[in-house]
């Protein structure tokens, strides 16, 4: 009997080595030689699945993106009650979060200068930016604020600017500590309904 | 008579080198060799200044800062109807900003995995922190918030990571065009005010 590979089995178990090694050494750790060894493959093997690097780095993402939604369910559904803490989801606030956190911040600096990789992007930053627009709808919409001088459009795109900002920083500063970004957030919540 | 060799000229010259090949190859174009060919220097000779690329990367950030200086000046002496102007230096609006945006992204994303660029990125972003908190101050000073319910070190972190959050944003996806980025910090400054 032929073995049959399930092709998408392996490259979910090949997408899982590409996020150990880029936790464990940086996305510039993240060669096609690195992937193949962390996952008991030969290069050539693993290129079958991945050809490049920049679809080692698609397929992190892929990984980060299905851990995300896996934690966050469809947000559309959830209370406005919740709207905080399904943007919690998306702040690094534990080590998960803050290992999808550096993954996704890598894989943007290199996607400036990948043509390959900007149309993926594009489509998760897009994604995010619904989400922000689903938090500052169901919180102006508690505060009855919408109908004042309010613009959507321009709300969801400070809410999102400020949650990348915030990741941001926390990638790279100590200083701001899991407090210290829900503060933050919780004050920019906050403001949107006086 | 021996030749003088002016020190400082040969490595500001240097760091002119490093921002052109980045800007035109992207940071991951910027090697000691690539940098060397730009200058029309030798790699060995280049590496007397520059022994490793974190360097060469710290040399283009000292590039970015003084740019930024010299527009700005010194920010504290700037009238309170000035705040808006001198946030805008720090946003991507022109060809110089984007470029300069590109490198600090790229510099911030290589900062995550290298420790020798941790430090210098620390004290860009202090600096960056340091703007955020003035034009906080002068804001809510002509508004009299101040004095209200009103906690300034949060509003600093938020200011700043909003510029980040848009910084990223534009460096990304073209339809964070100019009129947005304004637009968004403009509604950012005036909600301080309320």
């Amino acid at each position: 009997v032929p073995k049959i590979v399930d092709h998408e089995t392996r490259r979910q178990e090949l997408a899982g080595a590409v996020w150990r090694v880029i936790r464990r050494d940086g996305l510039d750790g993240a060669s096609v030689r690195a992937v193949a060894r962390e996952a008991g493959w030969s290069p050539s093997a693993l290129r079958h699945y991945f050809p490049s690097q920049s679809e080692l780095l698609a397929a992190a993402i892929g990984e980060v993106t299905a851990r995300v939604d896996a934690r966050m369910g469809d947000f559309r559904t959830r209370a406005s009650a919740d709207v905080e803490s399904v943007l919690h989801e998306l702040l690094p606030l534990d080590d998960e979060r803050r290992a999808e956190n550096e993954v996704w911040l890598a894989f943007s600096a290199r996607a400036m200068v990948d043509p390959d990789l900007r149309t993926l992007h594009r489509e998760v930053d897009a994604a995010l930016h619904r989400v922000c627009e689903w938090a500052v709808a169901e919180i102006t919409e508690i505060s009855g604020k919408a109908t004042k001088d309010f613009n959507g459009s321009v709300e969801a795109d400070r809410l999102h600017a400020l949650m990348d900002g915030l990741a941001l920083h926390a990638a790279l500063d100590a200083e701001y500590t899991e407090e210290r970004l829900k503060k933050t957030l919780s004050e920019h919540l906050r403001s949107l309904t006086l």
